[in-house]
């Protein structure tokens, strides 16, 4: 494979294997400019990226306006609420508008469930989901196997463990995706209020108790307990999760050996993980951030069509 | 007309046909620049633009945004509130300060009418003003009558009719300064209630009748109901003004000819403007869009001193 | 002295006169670049800046924002709330996020007094303090001391004033540390509610009158007083502050002499300071905001690590 021929980035639904993979190794190829003392190169300058984000977000906004300069791209950052009910319609005017201005490419961020897609079905210009509602966060999903690959080399017999909200994490459902394509076995483990009853049609294992699942994983995907959103009422307290589904070093002593350690961010330290693991010398949280800033680079380049307008000059050359 | 010797874009009040023609020939010129494969020329490279956005702006600050930065401008955006009472002196005391950074352009939004000349009264820097209170809205006039331009050829013997809140309006406001200057004829419809009484001072016909209007007019700028401001109180209820003052294809088939429709957004859709017009063949409403972006260009570069240093240099040589 | 030595800029507190010295003179001729017709140059082209705001801020982000611009460097605004009790480790978890993206330097503002310098301790990105609570802020100090330079030329022999809320205002302990470290003499005035007790533990000398201070001094530098935050509570009126402590015409009557006027801005105008004076021709308050800007570009420049580059490149040549 040797060009990507998507035009939008939605969800790692229906991705292959291979598509996954050559965009991982971009991914790799960008990672070394943001090493660099001048991390920096024109390859996206005239080209323009605006960050349309509903739903409020410092991490996620700041790594792609970060891969987008370092690509010297021009960028504009819109912080809408949705709050206020948004009609279908009024979000994809505002998305027209963006197009009739000459972007090249919209990163989103929306509450609803599809909202990117819509308007990857009516626009001529790129769309990258960065997040809608709890359906998929495919860059976060990228930069999570990009950080398993790194580790283990390739996904053969490999097993990953998803501990926690599994029934509204957009980062779960990317994660399932991808690491099924690439041939991955998942588990998912977590409160059985917040497991979907149907998630074995995603080809993965389910269990609710941490016991059973650290013999079997090689790494831990722990997620995020969004605090302002269930805390209360899907399961018993915080304390409560925290004691059963938390993370922790004697949690960790049950598995047979040593668990690579993932976390999307930003950790709710002492609650699904202690900061003895959070920080442990398996932890590769923070290299999860660096290579979404890689993957992030990655796609935006090829989303750009940029690669193909190189292509293009070098068949002619 | 080889240059354009103002200062500042205050409104298109008190503006001449020749002044306006030649920003609107310089904006057709920097149109192009955002359909290249790579939107970005070094012109303002080394200048600082301060959006200064006392009222909240999604599309107007987007499109100055772009604007400033495919011509290689510095930007850096100020979104203040002006609920808290704001006193002229403060505000002086904040442009002043962005003076004395060395900005070289304050593009400004405020809900007191007179805001941005009061401003340009007392400062070196070059004030754009991109609305204030009821007032003005220049660059969206200008965007206006580029549109109408691009499709009639010229002013002569055209007749526009502008539709809606036009007391609360200065989009309507700054058309009608515009479109009387380059000898346009204008009609202005909507409630009663929401037409100055004096409005004919302006050199325009008035009409609350849509049947009235339709028959004598080339193109209709279709005002956007604040829902959040007048609705309730200035109108019997939205339905009702929709009823009668909202345009649909029915309503057009009341013209003798295929109307051009204009509508600053974001359009209500359904309320003022049935989606079958907003979305039909005779709707330029995205166009108006991409003229925003080419008249900012033209007016960032012609109030930055670019041009004026390119003559010298010229002239030098 | 050739270089600077520090990694971050956390404080004035133990800064010693040489050091202060080194990066005003640099101030000085980064401060030509703002004057020149392109205010750009490469100097931090592949460097990433983050700010990083807690607190509500235009002037100091717009501020640093420009330099980093004129610099050529990347930025990435970030304004987050404080008001959820933050703590400690959630911070450090952003700071640490934003290092693994391989930002540079991280400006940062918080409430909390001393938070600059926990992430200094555990990070290897250089942090710059623009404001930690009632603590420090150091690049306001410096534009201050730049500006008394740039009047007085030398320290020698100097005796600054500072008129105000002396125990909240992280302004004041700045520039004490600062003067007193260039070996000039300080006092400070304002209501005895508002002077800590042990202030003269700084170096300084306290008086309560303006009269008994404007005879001594050289230079006035008058603090805000936070309407929002002691207004009401901690003296007994707006108006009884103003006429005891507000600085006006008639006040600077009893100076022997003309007096320099500084003021960190914004000014409150009529409450501690009179139009007359701000804008009167001793004041230089808008000179300490050109000061601002060049004193940060120089203080980016040497924590950003090139100088050490260009030295080590020269060095080989």
């Amino acid at each position: 494979m040797k060009r990507w021929g998507r035009k939008h980035l939605l969800g790692l639904e229906g991705m292959s294997a291979e598509e996954i993979n050559f965009i991982l190794d971009e991914a790799v190829s960008f990672r070394e400019i943001s090493e660099r003392p001048l991390k920096k190169v024109p390859t996206l300058r005239g080209k323009s990226v605006v960050m349309l984000f509903f739903e409020p977000s410092t991490r996620t906004r700041a790594s792609f306006e970060l891969a987008a300069k370092r690509l010297s791209a021009d960028t504009v950052s819109i912080a809408s609420s949705s709050s206020s009910v948004v009609k279908g319609e009024t979000l994809l005017d505002t998305a027209r508008n963006l197009e009739a201005m000459k972007v090249d490419i919209i990163v989103m961020r929306h509450s609803m469930p599809g909202a990117p897609h819509m308007l990857a079905r009516h626009l001529r210009a790129a769309v990258i989901n960065a997040g809608d509602g709890a359906h998929e966060h495919p860059t976060q999903g990228l930069l999570d196997l990009l950080t398993i690959r790194d580790h283990f080399g390739s996904f053969d017999g490999l097993c990953v463990g998803i501990v926690g909200d599994i029934a509204h994490s957009r980062v779960a459902r990317s994660n399932i995706l991808g690491l099924t394509s690439l041939g991955a076995e998942v588990i998912v483990c977590g409160p059985p209020t917040l497991i979907p009853r149907d998630i074995d049609r995603m080809g993965v294992q389910v269990t609710t108790h941490l016991d059973e699942l650290l013999p079997r994983v090689d790494a831990l995907n722990i997620l995020r307990i969004q605090l302002e959103r269930q805390g209360r009422s899907l399961f018993p307290s915080l304390r409560e999760y925290s004691r059963i589904w938390g993370v922790n070093n004697a949690v960790l002593d049950k598995a047979d050996k040593k668990l690579l350690i993932m976390h999307p961010g930003p950790v709710n330290r002492g609650v699904e993980l202690a900061p003895e693991v959070a920080d442990g010398e398996h932890s590769v949280i923070l290299d999860q951030v660096t290579n979404g800033v890689a993957v992030r680079m990655a796609l935006l380049y090829h989303l750009s069509g940029v690669a193909e307008m190189e292509r293009a000059d070098e068949a002619a050359a």
